[in-house]
């Protein structure tokens, strides 16, 4: 997507062949810092530190974390070195996992003296794919909003709302729930996004703001707290979000909030799509709400906020009293009742068993 | 409520027995400041800079303003200038204006010798009838926590969720949804309360909080997306909020972000009970969704957020884009359909039409 008018994604290979080069995303949404990974060790610091996060932009840099391995030494032994280098950064990532066993497996059956260049040429596909799944998502999610938008009368602004950021920064390109988002303002539906602050780390005001800032998408920011008001008086068209694992049944694990949104849609008849890419699909859980674990994370993200101070430096300030203690649970479950369909690399369904069983295991069959 | 282990109220008379003291409620959480009121104008501006802040409390300080008026100049003259310079801090304060009038009233039938004591006794009056309605809503919600309670089994921890900031520093003293909870706990009743943050202005984090924390109230600050999540795994036994204003059917408006908590109360049978003073019943207003006028504020209490730095320092930080607006709706309505009952200090009611008709114009009848 744009950055300062020319077209960026969020991983590429520098001009010198072979340094992979990122959006440092913790200096976000105040600096754009490109920083350059020349080793392992480099690429494992940047997962593990959130330069780079989203379940496929973690996944995709690990492959080229491998990449850098090769170069520097592409024996069996540094095959293992890395990959444990490089899984043991976040180990609950399952992308991450998947792409890691893709390069040992591809690397393990290469020549020694190719492994480099097989490695960089597996890791650039890796990406490839990673952004034609979103972008196909992005198809499929267009196809939707012009439909709402021609039955709600071709309105002069379209609203969307949208909780956290799936753009383009949680992957390679593109994103998830905004890729409609871009492909319908690259198309001239005249939309305007509501974007959801996200407490308590804030990704709405500081990454899909900033996306979409740079993109030329009209929005405007919003506390967590406002969406229900804005449905109740007809000033949201449709929600749209991601999601971080879907049940079999069409539950949706989101980021914490997005339930409330989808309670306060459903409420008001506004439909509630949930975008994702297949592997976000957990076909062994049944019901998200009771057997999806929730990471209870620290509570400094709550009680400490950070940004630009008015001298210009980044400070973090504290909202509340120092003997009060937060409870800070990351992620909550939407019942599949409570959403209108699933957008896939693979079609759009219904959020529910048989929806995804046609989409997925029929079709394929 | 108890602060630093002694009984406080948010405003009273010195020990020299004329100037008025009011907690600094823009200090808080970080500082407790007493300010001292020792004229009209610094009345005033302790009104319009929210210096004390919440309907009763205005109304009040606004009383106490009018006394220090008179103890300078007890003309007639003096009672209209006095009347002015407090009325225009908050003209849409129907509290202000109501206490104002009542002074005033009382002050032009008072021979002009007698008009500055007359004036520190009624604001005294005021003040007491204030905390006794407050009292008497605890009184009748603590009937409603303990039922439920024994309800539920009496369990060992009994977990309460409020948004905002309806505690004693809103009104004189014990507040309006934070009544039955100090009742309950001074009672033995093991509480422990959901503190919301309640962006944009975060009186949950910086108010309730720091209340809570003072009285010795056990709690857990939440970003505002949480309590769907806790109310979804029935870690939430009942939800107190205040209310801005309600309306003759019983609609609720509240301050932003109220309507998503009672959508998820109902979506998981959670009790959700609402406090108010009667006087906030707007008896005009027929369907509070429709008829209520919702304040927009100023988009910088979205775009930046107050605490206070590591260096101790009071800071305010910018947590999105240069570029990006924002969007600040001050309140929602929630529809009294999801509200269990209002707490008044008349008694308890259904929120509806009848409920009320039958609590307040039926007893008086």
């Amino acid at each position: 997507m744009k950055v300062k008018g020319r077209n960026m994604r969020t991983i590429w290979v520098g001009e010198d062949g072979w340094s992979v080069e990122i959006i440092d995303q913790t200096a976000l949404p105040h600096e754009l810092i490109i920083a350059s990974l020349e080793n392992v060790h480099q690429a494992a610091t940047a997962i593990k530190d959130m330069l780079v996060r989203g379940a496929p932009l973690i996944g995709v840099t690990g492959a080229y974390g491998m990449a850098l391995a090769m170069r520097e030494n592409a024996s069996d032994e540094n095959i293992s070195a890395a990959y444990e280098i490089l899984y043991k950064t976040r180990p609950t990532a399952v992308n991450l996992r998947w792409a890691l066993d893709d390069m040992v497996g591809l690397l393990s059956q290469t020549p020694v003296e190719k492994r480099e260049a097989v490695a960089y040429k597996r890791a650039g596909e890796l990406a490839d794919e990673d952004a034609k799944i979103c972008e196909t998502i992005g198809d499929y999610g267009l196809e939707i909003i012009r439909k709402i938008w021609q039955e709600n009368g071709c309105p002069k602004v379209f609203n969307i709302l949208t909780h956290c950021n799936a753009g383009w920064l949680a992957t390679v390109d593109w994103g998830t729930a905004l890729a409609p988002v871009y492909k319908a303002f690259n198309e001239g539906i005249p939309l305007h996004v509501w974007v959801d602050e996200t407490r308590p780390r804030s990704q709405g005001a500081s990454l899909t703001a900033w996306e979409l800032s740079e993109h030329g998408v009209p929005h405007s920011l919003i506390v967590d707290n406002c969406g229900g008001h804005l449905m109740q008086h007809g000033m949201v068209d449709m929600c749209i979000v991601g999601t971080d694992r879907t049940s079999s049944n069409g539950d949706v694990c989101n980021k914490i909030g997005t339930y409330l949104k989808a309670l306060a849609a459903h409420d008001n008849n506004v439909p509630f799509y949930v975008a994702l890419p297949s592997p976000t699909i957990d076909w062994t859980i049944a019901d998200g709400v009771k057997e999806v674990p929730i990471e209870e994370r620290a509570e400094e993200e709550v009680t400490w906020v950070k940004g630009r101070a008015k001298d210009g430096s980044i400070q973090e300030v504290r909202i509340c009293p120092e003997r009060t203690k937060a409870a800070n649970y990351g992620f909550d479950v939407t019942p599949a009742k409570y959403v209108t369909g699933l957008i896939t690399e693979a079609g759009v369904c219904e959020a529910s068993k048989q929806g995804l069983v046609n989409l997925f295991v029929k079709k394929r069959a």
